[in-house]
């Protein structure tokens, strides 16, 4: 079973608390004789990191990744891949209002009253720090994709004010220059004022992530409880503050006709078909097209933040809360490496599983 | 593994195809000395049985449910309970188009492209005909569950007419007497005139499902990777032509300031916080809060239509394809009866994962 | 989880009850192409039927297999291909005293100690019946390890009575022809007098099997909690009645010295070393090596015996029980087929493993 | 899947190489609210701890167990426990002798069959020395037990010196107190004699360990591929250098007959019935008896000797090799702790399961 594992084979388990001594993941399965370092995992934890512009949490992280197993001579070995992450800023601080309170919109009470006990200290193992874990072991997924595989994701809507520009007219290369990883400079300007009012007022605002992978080949997924589209989703929906996800058309789909949902297909250069379009975001009965796989995820606004809430404590008395220290004002724009992360290690995981079912052709 | 398994506890397998001698599932997990007899399975089966009014397909199935094995003297003993469906509606017909040609928006080219070969009868494996054994497991889930959680869905949006209904006006008595199972009549008549214009065009719609499960306590669902939304996400994606899911305010949370979207807490009369709004849709950090559960899935439009449509065959060939046959032009309308059982396996499984980690407790 | 699931790539579901209307198996996982039809179950089926010599039960069932589907125009499909068995002797019978009673050796206290309730008629689902649906699954199997992987197996033991014909001069032709699966007619003929004197005597006794597979190539398994070998242990310790397993010269290794168990090697002539000896059985690491891979199982007495034994009742008093009925004095002999079976599907199992982490290479 | 992890309900997963910077493992479904510190798993990584007498290796590892996560305040929180142990005796020397040849009985060659590469310094991921994670984990399994079952194991037999003192006699406490782990003085002293002999000669030797639990309720364990004593065997199996095990009578029950075999049932004190002997180990049909459970295990003699045998090296060559360095003529030795480990992580996986699907009863 395992709570904390995800993937068949290639699979990842995860650990660790905010404030413990340090967090990490084991990743088992992976093909042996792929070069991997350290480096391969640290581009997308500097990605994710803290800090590094003023819409983020001021908390500062190394996330320094150390691989301890499963890489020798610079070689993968085919044993776990053990991945090890100190915590660093563990700020001394007084945890005993949050100790006694629960904090609306966290997970305070929901792990309470499902262990009768929590690590308080920074949301403990419930807090979006784990998160470092799964763009570490989303560098390894990459590896395991290889160079025609490419997963790539950004902010398309930040709060109510979505990103209008259409996909073909995206920039890229403008999704690493801006703090918001969007694909165009104009917007994200609209954003980074959107972000300054709302960090003033002390509150926080939600966001849409789009992720994508581009070069997967026809075949990848399995009816009917090993769909890629569910895997996908499954895989998005685990990220913190995720409330929804969708795969192409999403539920825009439900108000189309047959005609204008079911993309078309033409005779393609090189024997695959051509599609019309991709309301399929790439999938269909679960299996890969050969199109570019689209899926995008809501994630909620920030549950801390500095205006009073109304709450209860542990004994159960009314009471209200604010949620001091370093937060994400909106906790959607640091998700987007992660998104991808996700979206590798779901795509490595069957890239295996089709190749142990049908053999080696389409991989 | 298991591409044809869901669940770890309450574990579902499924097999069979749309046009072979017979449908089935086996659950194995199941706690003992519950009552079980193939009516509570029947109930469940009826409401989605295809043919029951002019907006469903007019295959003709009688969807009767055995019991081959894991129960005894009307009690379930504890071992795998297998359910056998024959499919007796197997209207012979010439299949050579649909053998020949890839319907757009179906899983026909996928399969072929994974698997070298397809069972194009009727869509084989990726028939929405499997969807009857998932309601039979859902019928054992609902007996795991007991009667203090009700599980219940209703459709909420037939192509882009959306029910207006407030939530709290909803009637759940008007679900079971319409044939949209929506729970609004007035409603349910504006879809039928909908739904009468689109199937005379010979053109389909889709739809959205909303599924709800009243009764579930504090404690179900775990972090990180097994988390009840994400089970849930997982289990409603599986679900044929699901492209889009949403736990409480879903994709609109990310429109929301934190103040509005983290429910407040309040002291209940029962020791157990009561809850300002439910925005969080009864689950924070992937474990119940003990209100009502809610769900969404997006349904899209049955890429099953009168119309022709461009397309390639075997050989990569451009060509024209007409599905014809008995279809649902709406195949969100049947869907409704699936996302209950889906719901209610994956609660059914939580309640054991629950059981098993914190004892008795909160179960 | 699954309690009545075995195998991660190649993965078999089995259920059904000594007396229900059914027992049957879902076998998922199974590459697509292949050719496979009933006949390729029914062989070793009808190797493990009952009632083919005066030394197995009289109980006389035609292990009819059908397959439901999976299989289409003759070939697999990838998806789940389920078998039913109907039980078609399921003698009418006063089961009073074996539901008052717990027969001493079955699993008939531990069942109801575990449940609170067992179906009592023939054992329900601990009954030897249900190794049907492990040889049914064995078929498919050996169809997925295709002719280079040989799978079979031998008894070498009934009672006391071992077989001292050595290894290298066994008749894998003769052990088609005796009652005994023995590879050595004299051998067979001394058991069949054993015997006859154990069945005269109301008596029972155990046996062992030693169950071999040629062709398996160097690379197949995986450290360190999925060992070929670990794996082969566990399946042929599911088997009734199994009380040990080893692999290669197994328990008698404990006794060697170094020199005398770690087999030397030598170059071989096609690239691949040759061992001077197979005290690993075929595996070292829990990895194949390519030699033949060689285990055994001890199987025990048949609990059922005419003889009177003292036991206690549902109501925890003294009481004594004859077992009655049509068994088999030695379950050893009919297990041969079974082992084999567990055997291939584990083979099949790593096959599909190996394939999915280092690729087609040594497949 | 997971090559790497064990257990469902109580998963471990363990990582690192014998010279790699650190092993350890991540315990996945713990019950929250368990007082836990690391001295619970310390108490037997001391027990296995190299370098306690002259007949184990003389290798140094301080082998300091240091809990990462999953403990908060002394308690168990419910999220996964990562226990990390470095390796600090990893003394420098050179290995191209075993990097270019493979040593016979060792899985340098099927690792490299597998994976095309090997991390060949002190075997990587096949050393022995990953059992100190095994018994880490063992530490957190006897926390979930409770004091109610005592896991414990004897070393029975060294080379072909078998232990045959009746087990009625046996002494625990001698256990503890001489370095076989032996529960006679007498016996521990000749097998001294024995071991400095094997030692002076440069060779090794086998040996059988006994596992035992006492307190297992009735009705741990499930049919039937979830059996308790197929879990126990699997375990077991994959401790290295195992080459077969066996529950209760074992191997000996092929030669009893029926009478003698099956346990008959008397009357007990408590109302549960007691058993005339335990020939089923405690267990019976895959589920416990509420006697002891009895497992035993047997231990191929070191492959590193230190007299020269022949093998090939990696370009298919002839040649001869001796392996130097510091090991243990007898791994079984070692192994008794690490058998303990194995069974207490079944045992705690099965507590869980049953809890799982009936509930607290029996737990």
């Amino acid at each position: 079973m395992s709570h904390n594992s995800f993937g068949h084979l290639f699979r990842v388990t995860t650990f660790g608390e905010s404030h413990g001594p340090a967090i990490g993941c084991v990743v088992d399965g992976t093909p042996p004789g792929l070069p991997l370092a350290e480096a391969d995992l640290q581009r997308d934890l500097d990605r994710r990191r803290p800090g590094q512009s003023r819409h983020t949490t001021q908390r500062r992280e190394a996330d320094q990744a150390r691989i301890l197993s499963g890489v020798f001579e610079g070689r993968t070995t085919g044993t776990p891949i053990a991945v090890l992450i100190e915590n660093t800023d563990q700020r001394s601080k007084d945890y005993s209002e949050i100790a006694a309170k629960y904090r609306p919109g966290h997970a305070d009470y929901t792990y309470e009253a499902k262990y009768g006990l929590r690590d308080y200290r920074g949301g403990g193992r419930s807090s979006a720090r784990e998160t470092a874990c799964r763009v570490a072991a989303g560098g390894i997924a990459r590896v395991v994709l290889g160079p025609s595989v490419i997963v790539r994701a950004a902010l398309v809507q930040v709060g109510a004010d979505r990103l209008t520009v259409p996909r073909k007219d995206w920039d890229w290369d403008e999704v690493g220059r801006n703090p918001f990883f969007c694909p165009d400079a104009a917007t994200a300007e609209r954003w980074g004022d959107l972000m300054d009012g709302v960090r003033k007022a002390g509150s926080s605002v939600g966001a849409v992530v789009q992720v994508e992978a581009e070069g997967v080949p026809p075949g990848w997924g399995a009816p009917l409880y090993g769909k890629l589209d569910q895997d996908i989703c499954s895989a998005l929906m685990s990220i913190n503050a995720v409330k929804g996800v969708e795969i192409g058309a999403g539920f825009a789909a439900a108000a189309l006709s047959g005609e204008d949902n079911a993309d078309e297909m033409m005779p393609g250069p090189d024997g695959r078909p051509v599609f019309t379009d991709n309301h399929a975001g790439g999938i269909l009965g679960g299996i890969s097209t050969g199109q570019t796989v689209v899926a995008r995820m809501a994630v909620k606004p920030t549950s801390s933040i500095l205006n009073p809430r109304r709450t209860v404590d542990r004994e159960g008395h009314a009471t209200d809360i604010v949620t001091k220290g370093r937060h994400d004002p909106c906790v959607g724009i640091r998700a987007v490496p992660v998104a991808e992360a996700m979206l590798a290690c779901v795509l490595a995981d069957h890239r295996l599983r089709h190749r142990a079912q049908c053999g080696e052709g389409a991989c």
